[in-house]
């Protein structure tokens, strides 16, 4: 059950000029599911990608990353039900057959194609089913299967995640819609899960890549479920350029900044939704540590909290058992840290007073904050002016569940 | 329910001349519960101690540490129920109390006492409760108390933690005998849980205290339940000097260096004990990564392992899910490291070759060594010399269930 989460509902989701879809079912890991999507872009399209810094990243991620630099991508490939992550040279090969039967359907290079996978790590990918269903994709591409895209993309995902925003650019109408996924094995390390979001918008390459590093410095590489960074993470920023507006070649012009502001929305919204269905989740938890000396200690604080099983069972619990975020603080490696300056709160609570605990505190003020489905947790480190933030969910009997029911 | 570990009888646990302890009942926490712990040190005993690094450290760990550098100990007063932590200078006086009460019993000065406390973090220590029992303790203080003490240390625990052993040192047979107590909130940053091990070999403060740090580093520091480090840990280590052998002043002597190794030997039983009897652990996995390029590297790599929810589950349900073994190598933080001179093995089973999926693993034989209680992980990073090793257990539903409910 995912916290405050819900599924848009296909209309909401806009079509972007250039751009197609297709879901089809090739049985993967279970028969008749959507499993595999394949994604049209127009030919002129500009492509921005990040990807996990996991050393033991996965085929797709290693041929997605090459071919990116290659060539013009024109074509998305994405499975689920199979990382075909561990695999090896084995995998590698089968990541570029599918790419190659891409490209042989529709005559472009393939490496005009990026590959995409998630689901289970370490097992064979099953090419010939993939090829087998790739015409049924191509016959079937268009531009408003967003909502289909979304739900083929999920795995351990109980809600699908999607969202679309229009803003004026230069005087043209421009779309931007994005595609998520991801619930375990989340930590997303300068990358994300799989998330894909287009803009007909015309942006030039360069721009487009600093846009896209920018907004996932602030959405998706802040969350995190359980600190395990994926194989396959990878986010894509496509700008096919078709809304007709004059291309955006500045990113601190006034077109670049609000294409970015709302670019950084949809991405927000979409790591968001990634921890609101984090693995058995049942509270959406934002963490906020200010004052440090740099933004990398402040990090270092907000990570310790949002990772500790203590805090993460006692946020399950609705227990304001505070002492346990007290202690991730202390153990978090800020050098020479002096508890005396540091603040903490709970919500609207304060907990911990410049190192004391707080006088008017009361268990009833503790518990009442606790027991929302959405709590912000604020560390005030009382030694400089920098800032860092971090969103998680709390840790509960049914992460245990799902992950050690996984495979079976 | 512990794994592999029971508690041993009281019979095995050999008095050290110049120890004694008393167990009494303060209802810190529940009534009638035995809870606190004196520990009678004979004048002319050397100690030594380390501490948690958690900047939030207990008030007890603070004064102790204080009174330890002023005064030679004599007396260790121990308290479960409460862990004087999160309270500020309010815990600093309650700690300080409780130091005056033993010496106005003792006719010692207060800084000769060495407080500890374990349990609860942030509510007032109950200073009345206590001071009212220690007359009857000091009347209790014997030296075949030691089964008594490891039992009242406990919280989460559920196996006393105790451990003896003799040697001959010069022509006398000398005794060590140690306690610990920890389940919960583990993993020890140059310090530990509670441990106090004892000895009535007559060894120089320098060489204890040498002896010490070596024995934690390769014990209590190389152990993770959660990877929360404590705001109380501590470990103590006391000669007595009874035993009537030629005092060791020597490291590297013949009795020194057998000294060390009892004294390891102890130190690796009542760590591993503790990880054994982790809050929820249904297995014990001992960790090994080698041919790194330094021990720092192989020890971030074993962490990583070690603490990664998604392994830690896998392990519970006796998954041989190895991918997220590798992920988790793979995202340890290890510079440039080439996955194909990593190699993997659990138990004998080898699960990644130089980078590539062992060709001759069967899920068979990795079922096989996942349905063991007791499971090795071992890792070559194919880079250089170095190694570094840590201890863990899995992940339950219980550790859950114990962390949730754990006020309550």
């Amino acid at each position: 059950m995912a916290v405050n989460l819900t599924a848009p509902t296909a209309d909401k989701l806009l079509p972007v000029a250039g751009v197609k879809l297709a879901t089809v079912s090739a049985g993967i890991k279970k028969p008749g599911r959507q499993d595999v999507v394949l994604i049209e872009l127009a030919e002129g399209s500009e492509t921005a990608a990040v990807y996990t810094r996991n050393a033991f990243c996965a085929a797709p991620v290693i041929l997605a990353r090459q071919n990116q630099k290659h060539t013009a991508s024109r074509y998305l490939l994405i499975n689920s039900g199979n990382a075909n992550a561990g695999t090896g040279e084995r995998g590698m090969q089968a990541a570029k057959q599918c790419c190659q039967a891409v490209a042989d359907l529709t005559g472009v290079d393939a490496s005009a194609v990026l590959p995409f996978s998630t689901g289970v790590i370490g097992q064979p990918l099953p090419v010939d089913k993939i090829t087998a269903v790739l015409p049924e994709a191509r016959d079937k591409l268009a531009e408003d299967n967003w909502m289909q895209a979304a739900q083929a993309i999920m795995t351990t995902d109980t809600v699908a995640k999607a969202r679309s925003m229009q803003i004026e650019l230069g005087g043209k109408t421009v779309t931007i819609t994005g595609i998520s996924k991801g619930s375990g094995m989340i930590r997303p390390d300068m990358a994300t899960m799989l998330a894909y979001i287009t803009t007909d918008a015309a942006v030039s390459q360069a721009v487009l890549k600093t846009m896209l590093h920018k907004a996932m410095n602030q959405t998706f590489n802040r969350i995190t479920v359980d600190g395990d960074t994926s194989t396959n993470d990878a986010c894509v920023l496509v700008a096919t350029g078709q809304a007709g507006n004059k291309p955006v070649s500045n990113i601190t012009s006034e077109e670049g900044e609000r294409l970015l502001t709302a670019l950084t929305d949809i991405c927000r919204y979409l790591a968001q939704a990634i921890v609101r269905d984090g693995e058995g989740a049942t509270k959406f938890i934002a963490i906020a540590v200010k004052q440090g000396q740099s933004q990398e200690e402040c990090r270092m604080a907000a990570y310790a909290i949002a990772h500790s099983p203590l805090v993460k069972t006692a946020l399950f619990a609705s227990d304001p058992n505070w002492g346990r975020i007290l202690a991730a603080v202390g153990r978090s490696g800020i050098d020479d840290l002096d508890v005396s300056t540091v603040s903490i709160n709970i919500g609207d609570v304060c907990i911990v007073d410049r190192g004391q605990p707080a006088e008017d505190y009361t268990e009833e003020k503790g518990q009442a904050v606790m027991d929302e489905s959405e709590i912000d947790i604020t560390v005030w480190l009382g030694r400089g002016q920098a800032e860092d933030m971090v969103w998680t969910c709390d840790f509960s009997y049914d992460y245990v569940k799902i992950n050690a029911e996984y495979r079976t």
